[in-house]
Formats: structure tokens, C-alpha cells, sequence
């Protein structure tokens, strides 16, 4: 039943030795990478046990016995130019580790990746040093091939929502409405669910944010809010589209129409050089303008890619600033309980002077769209 | 569509109580539970981010914003008597952290649940030292409320594959298989799946025994390996069990039958005060004797409860002894590349002088059953 599709090729080769030249700018000999998406997207590797030391000249990665054919396999596919030792204990890949990087003065770890227990035990052997963003930040200008993978994604979601949609109303709760969607979206060819979707209705449930679906059933009248994306070789995609059940109200219409002008000047704000911050603003200030200041209870935008949230960050705090190769999400909210809630939320992959749109579900109305006609 | 069940109230009061007392006898004034699993198992807090100070008098949770009102109703609805505190920023929450702490001299914590990053900011105004196990050891007796919701689980993948295994055969890629079974959980009532459910199939694929389910199309003569388990208010399920497509072969029915022996003596052998490592070689002993010992590349068994691998561990390594109330699996398999593989899998609570069965999918031949009639 499902869709196999073939993707041009992730550009791995270059990575390593990138990050090797970011890390002799900051003073470093060699780097540790231990954070699993880090390793995955530096060497294709996407076992869960796995630490890369990069030196001067060549890199290692470190994993167990479950992993000696698939990492190497891997490795191979992506093109990567790094051994591979396999440790069968705690033990033994703590001396690979050592080994790997022997002759080492100064090493970047990550701190905010290995347990302090981790951390200490390493720290015996090897001369780490807390060092952050060295990967992250290469993470941030997707390629053609994590692109394509980020647009099927879209693509299977949109589907899935374009056959769920019209079925609002038809007696389902809310979990009923997560189950078929995160269903149909691997009946498209999706690995799986990006994040755990979300299906929130009514004058309660549709006001939070991040409710959880429940087994509340969706009735005549509710705001509905549904936030889903899906999972395809590893990279994510994320959409929220809302809708109201049977005819709307005035007050219903009004929001939703409000809510889509703000969207669309958020979008029209996106390009390579703004700062994070200013896109938040894109949508928050016109949000006050518009008097529903405390109507918009979250951030305006995030990074897309290994990660279903990383770099960038789109808030009233960010230091960031866009580049082009960054996916990142423009989704301004309005929330209230009693009223419930709507959000809009589009996928775009910024470029040097704007965006391009990679999701596709309708969205001029709050109302939920007739079935595909297939 | 989904069943929604009440289940008995889990027993919280009184756990933190007996964490106190298991820290005081190692010479410890306090606790900081940081661990996710362990908070929601103290407090029934199910959010993302949470710590908990546990002292001589009392107990408090330190959390965001976005947990404000559901940490309170969550605490309540356990009954549990721990403060909760809100810091809307990192630093506010040390802050917090740091007041909960106050007067405390040594504070157990869990170095392998904090990174280093987090653990050194702590440190530097909390007097922190590691302990490790002090909650998980709580956690391996199960109480009435966490078996009905294992035991529920478990119902709901057993209904799950009834439906699922008459389908092989039918064309179905892996892929397809584990997306009906989890499509079906949710329908039965389940939250989700346990784990990414694992269809191994062929020669190739069900020799590996955490084989992810690919786009291979199963085909008459494979043996097929499905490992499934369901999701249910934050407990787990593990089952597996093994089929032959089509008619099996003599070799194929006599290897099933050798393991049926195998796994039957590990079900026998469990009982509260046996090593886990025995109820490894309860297994393991006896494939070496039928000259299989190279075939059984995998432990025995393992906990099961908020996590779905947890203590204790049943394999050759293992120092913990089985107790009343632990929930294992028993699941020995047989794997050779170009034959396939077998595993046959039950979920257990260990009993006084036993076990009682939780799994009820029929495991008596290799062959999918009939269709369910309803």
C-alpha cells in the first residue's frame, strides 16, 4: 500500500571537514560529537549508540556490536570518510574513544548531550571542553537532498489531512482524528508521525496550545485545531491548519480571516538576513495592533529538519539570523478559552530574498475542505 | 472508534515517603529527582519538564509555564503531597530549585539522567553528589492500577495482531503489517504503539533481531518475526511472536517447536528470589544443549512498566534478582541468516512462587490464526 520513493542524495561529503575548520577557528584540535543527530547528520550513521572524534587529519566513529555492519554500511553510502570501531562493552568503547583521540590538546565536546556521568567518565581520559553550536549551526542550510526529503514529508501530509479533513463533525474524537491521520500519512509513504499530532476542539482543548489529543468527541460549532506533520528518512515536516465545525459564527469567521492576514504578513517577511526576532515581530505586532496581544500565547516560528523543533528560533528572545537553506515555520496562534482557537502554520524554506511555501493544504477558510476526488 | 477504560487509581501516596527513607539510609538529607519517568512516577506529572526536591519535610516540583495549571491538577488527582513552583525562565527555575534545596547538605541526584551542562549549573549553588537507582528501585514493584494498565495493553495488542497475522501473506509489505498492527492498537483503545513495532521477514530480515520494518514484500515460505506492543496511559506492552508463510518445512517446523520448549522453560523458571541471570540460563542453557547456542544472540528478558526496556535485566550479565510485582518479558529467539528467525515473547508478572501470563496471543505453531470472528 505504500509509496517507496527515491531521493537525490544527501551531500555528506564536506561536512566533517567543515565542521573541522569551525573548530580550529574557536581553538579547538579535534571535536567529540555525541549528540545521535549530530552524528546522524555529519555521517549518515543512524544508530542510537554512537560518538564521532574528528581530528586533524580523519575521524572515528565509535559504536557497539549491534551496529558493525549497519554503521559501516552507512558510512559507506553516505560517502563519509571515517573508520569504524566497534566496541562490544562500556569498556571497550571508552578505550576506542581514548584512542581515537590520542595525541589531542584540546577537544570541543557537547555538553548539553552527555549525561554528567558520561561527561565525568570521559573527561578521566580525554581533554574535553564544554563547546556549543559547532554542528547545529552546519545543520542549519539544508541541501537539495534533505529539502526533498522535508517536501515528501509535506506531501504525505497534506494528503492525509485533504482525506481527514471533511471528516470532522462525523462523530470522531479527537484521538480518532490523530489515529486516522498519522494512518493515511503512511499510506502516502510517511515513516511515520513527525511529533505526536495534534487534534484540539472546542471552547477548551483548542485554546492550549500543545493539548494532546483527547477522547473528547468534536461537535457542531467547535474551533478545531490540528497540527501534524510526518516523518520521511528521517526529517520532519509540520503544518497546523484549523477549521470550524458546521457554518461559522461572525465572531468565528472574523478571527480566522484575521489570523490569515497575519500569517500571510509573516510570511511575506521571510528572507535570508532578518534577524529571528523581527520575523516573531512580523506577527506579533500586527497581532497587538489588532488588540489580541494576549491572544498569541507562544513563539512565531522554529527550525525544521533532523529535529522537528532546532536552529532557528523565531521568538520575542532570538538572536538569530535567518539564512538561506533554513526551514523554518511561520505559525502565529490565537487562543481563548471559551472560544477556543486557531492557528495557521506553513512550512517555507528561506532564500536570499524571500521564501518558498513548501506546504500545500488550503487555507482561506475555516471550513473543512469536500473530500479529494480521486 | 476507541474504547476509552477506567483503570484503578495508581497507587502514588506513600512513594515519596519511601524514596526519603531510602536516601536517609545512604546517608542522604535530600533528593533531586530530575529523570522524567521517575517524576511521573512519584508525583503522576506526565509534562516535559520537571524536577522534584524531595527533603526531610516535604517535596517540590520546579516546572514552566505551560505546566502551571496541569502540574497542579495532575499532583492532585495523585494525591500527592509535593509543592509545585513556576519559573516562566531557566534561571527562574533555579532559582526555585535553589530554594527548594535550601538548608540541605547532601542532595542524592541522578548523574545519568542530568547532562553536564545542567549538572554543573546546579552544582555551583546546590550541593549535589550522584546516587544512581534510588527511584528505579521503587519503581520495579508494579501496584494493582499499573498491571490493569499493562494488562490492558497488552489486550489491545493481542486484538491488534488477531486481526493483522491472518493478512500475511496477502501481499503486505512489513511496512504495511506495522502500520495496520499500530493502526489497530489505537482503534482497541491504546494511546499508541509501545515501540516502533519490529516485521522482520525472509531469510535476511528476520535473522536480525531489531530489524526495522522495511518495504520488503513478505512472500510465501518466510518465516516472520513481529514484535508488538501498545501504549496505554504511560504503560507499556512487549509481545512477539513468529510465523511461517504458507506451508511450513520440516526444518522450519522443528526449529518453532524446539523454541516453544525453550521459552516454556522460561516462563516455568520465573518466580520471585530466582537471579535474573538463572532465568537467562533457564533459556539460554537449554538452546545450547539442542546445539542452537550460536542461533540465541539477544538476552532473555527484561522489565517492562513506564519504560519499555527498565530494570531488572535477565542476561548473562545480570547481578538483580527477581521480585514480586516485577513485570518481565520471556522471549528467547533463534536466528541464523538464510533460514530467518523465530522469537516467541510473553509479558509476565512475577509472582511469589511464579508468574502469571499477561500475553494471550495463541503461540502454539508457527502459523497465522484464522481470521477473528466477531
Amino acid at each position: 500500500m505504500t509509496t517507496h520513493t527515491e531521493f537525490p542524495a544527501i551531500g555528506y561529503a564536506g561536512r566533517i571537514e567543515a565542521l573541522r575548520d569551525r573548530a580550529e577557528e574557536r581553538g579547538f584540535d579535534g571535536v567529540l560529537v555525541s549528540d545521535l543527530t549530530n552524528v546522524r547528520w555529519l555521517t549518515g550513521f543512524t544508530g542510537s549508540n554512537g560518538k564521532v572524534v574528528v581530528r586533524g587529519a580523519g575521524a572515528t566513529l565509535v559504536t557497539d556490536g549491534r551496529y558493525r555492519d549497519r554503521a559501516a554500511d552507512e558510512l559507506a553510502a553516505a560517502g563519509v570518510d571515517c573508520d569504524v570501531e566497534v566496541g562490544f562493552t562500556h569498556a571497550e568503547q571508552h578505550e576506542l574513544l581514548v584512542r581515537a583521540a590520542g595525541g589531542l590538546d584540546q577537544i570541543g565536546a557537547e555538553a548539553t548531550s552527555l549525561t554528567h556521568r558520561q561527561w565525568t567518565t570521559i573527561a578521566a581520559d580525554v581533554p574535553i571542553e564544554p563547546v556549543g553550536g559547532l554542528v547545529s549551526e552546519g545543520r542549519r542550510r539544508k541541501d537539495a537532498g534533505e529539502i526533498a526529503r522535508i517536501e515528501f514529508a509535506c506531501r504525505c501530509a497534506d494528503a492525509a489531512l485533504a482525506e481527514v479533513a471533511p471528516m470532522l463533525g462525523d462523530g470522531l474524537t479527537e484521538a480518532d482524528v490523530r489515529m486516522e491521520l498519522e494512518y493515511r500519512m503512511r499510506r502516502h509513504g510517511a515513516d511515520g508521525p513527525s511529533y505526536d499530532t495534534i487534534v484540539a476542539s472546542g471552547p477548551e482543548h483548542a485554546a492550549r496550545p500543545h493539548h494532546h489529543a483527547s477522547h473528547r468527541t468534536i461537535v457542531e460549532g467547535d474551533t478545531v485545531v490540528i497540527d501534524v506533520g510526518a516523518l520521511v528518512d528521517g526529517y520532519h515536516s509540520d503544518m497546523t491548519r484549523s477549521y470550524v465545525v458546521g457554518e461559522p459564527t461572525d465572531e468565528q469567521l472574523e478571527i480566522y480571516e484575521f489570523l490569515r492576514i497575519v500569517q500571510q504578513a509573516g510570511l511575506d517577511a521571510v528572507r535570508a538576513d532578518l534577524g529571528a526576532r523581527e520575523l516573531d515581530a512580523a506577527c506579533r505586532d500586527l497581532i497587538a495592533e489588532g488588540g489580541y496581544a494576549d491572544w498569541f500565547i507562544h513563539s512565531t516560528g522554529h527550525g525544521v529538519g533532523l529535529l522537528i523543533h532546532e536552529d532557528p528560533f523565531a521568538s520575542t528572545a532570538s538572536t538569530q539570523t535567518l539564512v538561506a537553506g533554513d526551514v523554518v515555520t511561520v505559525e502565529p496562534g490565537l487562543y481563548r478559552v471559551g472560544f477556543g482557537g486557531f492557528r495557521i502554520e506553513d512550512l517555507v524554506e528561506v532564500t536570499s530574498n524571500g521564501c518558498r511555501v513548501l506546504t500545500e493544504s488550503p487555507k482561506d477558510a475555516p471550513c473543512p475542505p469536500s473530500p479529494p476526488t480521486t
